[in-house]
């Protein structure tokens, strides 16, 4: 059986990152979202709410399963022999970050793959960088993020003194 | 009548800022300089003294005004229907941020149009970081900063110990 | 009044073109697209014919007109003084194509400024030679030339033996 | 079953091609080696020749095969539905290259995934033009191209007048 | 006697580093590996260790010495004149970075050079960003670190709990 | 002794290309402007001419000499051993070009080092190509070309008709 791993921080998740899961899900048997922890940053939206919103937003996808990730992806995939690292690419520059990893990790552990998708073109451009930053304003975050998770998202992005 | 708005976070103001103000002063008829306030960033030298250091550097430029904008870009145009938004361009990792910019802009704001000018050769490789990073060396940055803001400048980006 | 000078080789126009000359269009009072002649390349599609086909997918946008131009781009705006000159780029290769043309035509044209803007998403991708690769297969090219010109650029740019 | 498409022109086959090929190979479960034809450049060695030094090259692996299509990508996927294509890449301007080509595809076969690989780092720097130099001036291409089909290689591509 | 300077933060070593400095003194009579003070970041590893880290690594080539500066570079090549700047480079990002800086550096002080070497393909996608988050997990860095100093470098990495 | 060699096509030589050799020239002892043969492409101006040429641009330089080499890079530096090669690079793409061509000699020959040298950014854009491109319109090429050369340059590069 074939699995995907989807890795990411998903602070919040986009319609972006929901477009790759499911045409990923339309490939592999099994595709696992994995909210993976930086012990550097710790972002804006709780680990365990990203983990519950990208549930909300993947639950007409049956194949996919969400979890939370506290090491290195090397590490997650050895508990899981023939998994399949799936990312997604929108840029040159983060071509160059994804080539590097993907090089390092084989390193790492020999038997990890990384395929890494071309965004569709509607999304190009889009990341959740961009959507903290217009919810900051108060902007329009709708057409940015999936509609089953758009109002949460926007309540735990808005201002401080706005909440 | 045409009006290019020029956004950035000046800080500070470099002679590539003012090089690219003087030539599109030269092709619209107004020029708005928008220092962008930056919610997750405070910078080193005041907002306002931003603009007013911008305003002392574009003196002789008559077709040229000076903002603070706390708010999205999209908005801002908003404001001036038919106002073009104009961005130096040196790198291609900058290429890659202003053109991801421009889609996610044109989704906020149909109406807003982003045109790119390649900075000149001689301007090529500075950046207000670079500025910055000079002065904290005490180095000496009357090349790279418009004459006319170059002693307050310097101060505002001497370490503190110095100052 | 303003005039924007739209250059290219159009072997064949694509709707990134189209799409690129009405946003111009709406920006400044003329656009002239201008069809460069390439002393190394004679392309597929005749030049006069070339010429024609935009004539006809321009029709509608009043403030443009369509020009044989057998020089440098430099020689061309020392005609129209205070025209700019505008690009349009999709990619990172592209660009620093561009950049290169930008600085080399200042120095033998201080007064050419040249715009660059970013290519709209959906046209992200599409460029004259992946237009002629698809009909040198018989491929359908309809989704990516305008429909007013797609029949005949189809007739032009179908393999020898199948006119 | 999973079928996985790796199209090119194989002109020769290198080590970075074998090396691609067989990771796909352990993924999927079966692999199509597919040399492309292109109507504007007949290349080096003879299409029917490169399909047999693949076949001998990859003789070793039981669930690869190897074929010739003269047509587009997106209408040999439209024959095998559900195949995915792979490409390996390695460097940022091929990123852009196979980026492009991935959008246009789907937008010409919905159904048409593209997957990129980065190349193994031992084989960064490789490419069929770079073997097909080093053999033009007679040099050691053994490094190279696979060891099973080394000196057939070599003798296509050594300079006419020393075959 | 030829004197190469080799900058940089050093925040640990890396194998990478160890390679280009090799390659260096092979090529110069004279490599001065200089740990670069950042006035805005003081990252992981002491200063003053950092430099007797790289002395250790360093310790078999004869012609290598290690030093702290707390300056500009425009400023360590003014003392040193005649001395050349080698910095490796990795990826495009990379190389954008060093040629602002080298073009920067030759405006403050027109007798620096700069020259960029390729990293070597093995190290490719290793800098001492990786190595801190595969340490900060826990992870396996004796692949990237020289062997004469991984235990010290590993202790100074690990998570604080863990200490 | 020190050895640099620089080598190139210089169909023509280039203002870009002088600066560099002058610069390599006040570093290594002695400089070796070597023209390489290239079997695919004809190139416009004679190769003996091209030596010539380059003989004359860099007659007030002591340390360089001017040769012609009909083979790979990595085999003229088995004659010179030691010898370090110098190339310039103005853009993303060209450093992925040279990067490439850098790690594939070095498989070839270990001893060969490639130093890339960001163009000074008067230079930045300034190619051969634009020359012979300027020149093929009877455009001036005189800022881009050494004056020592720029009369025969010229006529070499005439269109045809003209000459």
């Amino acid at each position: 059986m074939s699995l995907c791993v989807f890795p990411g921080s998903f602070d919040p998740m986009t319609c972006g990152h929901l477009d790759l899961i499911q045409r990923a899900a339309g490939i592999f048997d099994k595709v696992s979202v994995t909210v993976m922890i930086n012990r550097d940053k710790s972002g804006v939206i709780p680990l365990e709410e990203r983990v519950s919103l990208i549930r909300i937003a993947c639950g007409h996808i049956p194949n996919v399963r969400v979890e939370l990730w506290d090491g290195l992806l090397a590490d997650y995939i050895r508990l899981h022999p023939g998994a399949v690292v799936v990312r997604g690419v929108r840029s040159v520059s983060e071509f160059e970050r994804e080539k590097a990893a993907a090089v390092i990790n084989r390193r790492l552990n020999p038997g990890l793959e990384t395929f890494l998708i071309p965004a569709a073109d509607e999304w190009e451009g889009l990341s959740s960088t961009t959507v903290r930053e217009i919810a900051s304003f108060g902007g329009d975050i709708s057409d940015f993020v999936p509609d089953t998770i758009c109002t949460q998202v926007q309540k735990w992005l808005l201002p401080k003194e706005n909440r």
